[in-house]
């Protein structure tokens, strides 16, 4: 019944969501505050208005007024810049069906979002995989021409890169963009945690794409909802492959205010930002390697090398951090990734991590 | 930069979504009633609760209690036989998806819901397309089997159908999915206004699928939630190509509510079903051929075969119907679609209608 690829492929494994017992949870970087309140009460209000109609297939007022608030990083915004998604996990699939078809392969750097390598998989398509130097610079290996085998047609480039949190300046990536023979999409998740965006690129380059979401820095990873931005004539057929309906009414209505809502943004950025640094210290201070992050979490590795039984002892004492394993990286093989969250989180991980080692 | 499949492809067009001017709107099969009262509760629940996590990839609140009210239809269905979607079109995405690679095709007939055609084209699969007979039986073409040229690894059947909202019992359904050497989506989106479902034919046919919507029955097309039915390894292969988190937690916690409300739903069906007949009657009274129809529209033609001008002039008129036009179909070629609306709904579009007809 199912086609081969399928059959073969494991299939992706999101960070564990536990539905029952009260963890402290710093595992799938999430924002550790609820989102802005005018967020919940714009869903309210479309709740009772009525949902027995479609939504707006095109999410108008969203694209309307992340139109505006965008123009102020790169001018030649406007709505016809933004296509919108079900999440950025969504605005990943569209791109990667819109550019490649088996027989063709797509980049991606490791380690990194291990969503890519699923949605090559899936899509049939083949995997030219670049490793990241033991320091998070990018190899030459990824900006290289391959077109033997099978020709690359996309390069994903997650920046800020998970599970680093390191970042690639504008600069570098528009000149990766320039000796790249394919589209470039550089997976923004994280970019409002960062001190730098690649979001003007798109104002000169055709083949760079950006997406964004607003389940990091927006606390909105419940409500789905991501977006691309490309040059008009991308967007265009790129809503040929995006589902008609595949943002709802409440997320559209939630995600306009949120994006109207900067204020509350810079707050909430303000205060991860804090946190991180104090974050980074305490567990540096507690002999692990920090790599230093732009983004709301923190990738820490010890010298023992001892991460899986960290991990597990972690969890056992009710904080969740994320193991993370790069089998054949080079430069290293596993270590933690720990989301940044509110001082109380930062607290019992201390103390459940002080527990933890001194045994 | 973009697959030749995409940039040849026009793209899928749904139903006006008006966003401006009110009208009287007849043209997307929606429900014309808000839903339960309980589901906008839950909603708001779940708004309130924060919105910063991811949803339970698994949906699994939902798929507990579908699983209780679906055993009426099917003993055998447990949560396991149950996959959720971002809408039902979703759904049928996440199925062309695992079922079918370029080289291959689909089959679907015609005329019929228009996305399957979409489908193959962002899939870059062939389509092998059966036409329905004049009097909206199935013809002998749609179970041939065809392994010339591109094998045929996926039949969609929306059963009942749109745009005629006629229906195929399940015994010949059955035989249909017996004949087929390919698995049979079968397409229930309207099947709460219907008389019979195929929900059964899944217990002792791993190769019968049967997708819902909580669109049209539960008046919910604007949550985006929808759910396929199928054995449990098929279901677990489906869930690799599935997005981890492609139900939001506010759609996950609204579906729930609406599933849980049978009352409500029993109620709403009835009075769907009380207006189609009466509706059907009325159109009949003039001048038009009213297709049977178990679903929540009609489909219309009229012997002067002037449906443009009549879908313009009803527009014209503030009442929105959506006009079809079928090219190569050799049993017809276009008609008029209309919703069951409410009663005041059916009083304008008559009066409109008798205005427009008079000129």
């Amino acid at each position: 019944m199912f086609r081969e690829d399928i059959l073969r492929m494991s299939g992706y494994v999101p960070g564990e969501q536990p539905q029952g017992r009260k963890l402290v949870k710093l595992n799938t970087n999430e924002n550790p505050y609820p989102p802005s309140a005018k967020v919940v009460a714009a869903i309210k209000v479309a709740a009772e208005a009525g949902l027995q109609r479609y939504p707006d297939p095109a999410a108008t007022a969203f694209r309307r007024r992340a139109a505006e608030v965008l123009a102020a990083d790169c001018a030649a915004i406007t709505p016809d810049w933004i296509l919108c998604g079900n999440g950025s996990d969504d605005i990943l699939t569209i791109v990667t069906r819109s550019f490649v078809a088996p027989g063709q392969a797509v980049r991606y750097a490791t380690p990194s979002y291990s969503l890519y390598k699923t949605l090559a998989e899936i899509q049939g398509v083949g995997q030219d995989v670049a490793p990241y130097e033991a320091d998070w610079s990018l190899g030459y290996r990824f900006a290289q021409a391959n077109d033997e085998g099978r020709p690359v047609r996309l390069a994903y480039l997650a920046n800020p890169n998970s599970p680093s949190g390191t970042r690639m300046a504008p600069g570098e990536v528009a000149a990766l963009a320039d000796t790249l023979t394919c589209p470039l999409l550089v997976d923004e998740a994280y970019v409002d945690f960062a001190e730098t965006s690649c979001l003007d690129l798109v104002r000169t380059n055709e083949r760079v794409l950006v997406s964004r979401t607003l389940s990091k820095s927006y606390a909105l990873a419940g409500l789905r909802f991501g977006y691309v931005v490309a040059q008009p004539q991308v967007i265009e057929q790129l809503g040929k492959v995006k589902d008609s309906y595949n943002c709802d009414t409440l997320a559209i209505a939630g995600a306009t205010a949120a994006i109207d809502d900067q204020a509350w943004l810079a707050a909430n950025v303000a205060k991860v930002r804090a946190e991180r640094k104090r974050l980074a210290q305490a567990v540096a201070d507690r002999g692990f390697v920090v790599t230093p992050s732009d983004a709301n979490f923190l990738w820490c590795t010890h010298p023992s090398n001892e991460h899986m039984a960290l991990y597990q002892r972690l969890r056992d004492g009710g904080v969740l951090v994320r193991y993370m394993a790069y089998e054949g990286w080079p430069a290293g093989y596993d270590g933690l990734r720990i989301t940044v969250g509110t001082p109380a989180q930062t607290d019992a991980l201390l103390t459940t991590l002080d527990a933890v080692m001194k045994r």
